[in-house]
């Protein structure tokens, strides 16, 4: 794992004067290792997850709730895969949100999450998430109108007001257990360059590849002041943003899987305790199971 | 209708203060006519509700939320089925709130009834609701035990907190286009006494009465502190209370019909306009139309 001091330079937990600029994309913190040995590391690293979610499940009170944002190619999908394969899948959630459906878009727009959201003793992970409403749909107006929201409720406040609505569910979710946790993945413009490029050219990457995504990329200067917005205005004691540097992957990784061992390790997991009642019940079962044997 | 004044006086939109006291369950405002009366000015009510939810339904951006609470045998049913009935079902639901489920009582306490909120077009109706966490788990704390909330944050202000989340709640609910509408109904504890006698004389009625009942009657003046308390916590301008006068129950279905279209008007409802484009389709078809008849 990596050392908590290098965890909490990424962390974000009072948002007022936020600057994108202020975080590199290439950071890696200075540690001096090369891309094996920050393999090595995630490996232990998840290994401890796995306990901890074990913890988490056993005691049934706490969920986790890991909102994972960034543009495309930014490796969304890859610290899913690398940084949760190992924690068993029976604890574990994961939602991706793309284009809303007709039912969806019949409700607030905090309802497509709220559905999907971790059970007591589940990390619940939303790959893209409610904050798509401050981002895709703040950036594509056409996007916010297709909402069918009553003409006199949109006005100039809008985004304030969803900012305030998300802060308010988010701390309404951290005083019922359930603990946000949001990483934006920052990587460079030129980076995402080399990444688009890369899927082209790898037939088997081709899929992920979509015209719209040069499209976006247009756009990259108007995203960027929309996620500094939304860092800005959602980052909370109880609810922080982790800007995690992506150009480097392994990096990130890192990154994700410390500030996530972090906070479980927080919240003091404890397997169930055996009361002296229930100890007895089950010194009676006990016996008869050997009884049984004999 | 009942005149918007009359209706006014049982509206709770501030709730400092607020005496539950200061409400006599008997009250009929002076209103002086019969049963009879009340029945027939009711059909008229409905069948303008009616109208109402037409338009409603046909703009497809604004939702009602209509929130019933009381105790046993106060009129939550009969509200439903008089004041409702006569309104399209197809754009009206209703969600009774019992005893919540393993799944239910996994997640935060603003889930169960979030996932069945009305879509945009919708009366939605909540038959008990979010509120019960602020009433019954209030008066029963083995409810709370239940909820496996971590242990740490159930403290002293969590009733308070519950208030506030429910606020800020119904505040992003109001904002993007789900108007929160919220009925105590309102009886005497001696009214309580006569209809829970009838229901068991009345053997079509005896399904409806648990002994139970009776349990939590004993219970009538923490209940009654837990109403006031939530009134006086949760009643805003964006989503007020009634105060429901149910002893006689055509005048409460009369107080409830009449807010619910006073508040529906408000909204200006229209149908949708064709604009000039598709007026020009619709010319088009009709001219196909008129051409295939002949």
């Amino acid at each position: 794992m990596l050392p908590v001091k290098i965890i909490e330079r990424f962390r974000v937990t009072k948002g007022e004067g936020f600057k994108l600029k202020d975080y590199d994309p290439s950071d890696t913190a200075d540690v001096d290792f090369d891309k094996e040995d920050g393999k090595e590391m995630l490996e232990a690293g998840v290994k401890r997850l796995a306990k901890l979610q074990e913890r988490l499940y056993a005691e049934g009170r706490w969920a986790i709730l890991m909102v994972l944002q960034g543009i495309d190619t930014a490796g969304k999908d890859g610290v899913i895969k690398h940084v949760l394969s190992g924690v068993n899948p029976q604890g574990c959630s994961v939602h991706s949100f793309k284009q809303p459906s007709s039912l969806e878009l019949a409700h607030d727009f905090l309802w497509r999450t709220t559905v999907a959201l971790p059970m007591r003793g589940r990390i619940g992970i939303f790959n893209r998430s409610y904050y798509e409403e401050t981002l895709v749909v703040r950036v594509h107006h056409d996007l916010l109108e297709k909402q069918n929201l009553p003409e006199k409720l949109v006005t100039p406040d809008i985004w304030q007001q969803r900012f305030e609505d998300i802060n308010n569910f988010e701390l309404h979710l951290a005083r019922n257990g359930t603990v946000p946790l949001k990483f934006f993945l920052h990587i460079s413009k030129e980076e995402q360059l080399k990444r688009l490029l890369a899927r082209i050219d790898d037939p088997d990457k081709r899929w992920k590849f979509s015209p719209y995504d040069v499209v976006e990329r247009k756009l990259w200067d108007r995203y960027a002041d929309a996620y500094e917005d939304m860092i800005r205005h959602t980052a909370t004691k109880h609810a922080p943003w982790y800007v995690v540097p992506c150009d480097k992957k392994w990096f990130a990784r890192l990154v994700v899987a410390g500030a996530l061992a972090e906070h479980m390790d927080a919240l003091d997991l404890q397997f169930p305790k055996v009361d002296e009642e229930e100890m007895k019940a089950i010194e009676k079962a006990h016996a008869e199971l050997l009884a049984e044997k004999k």
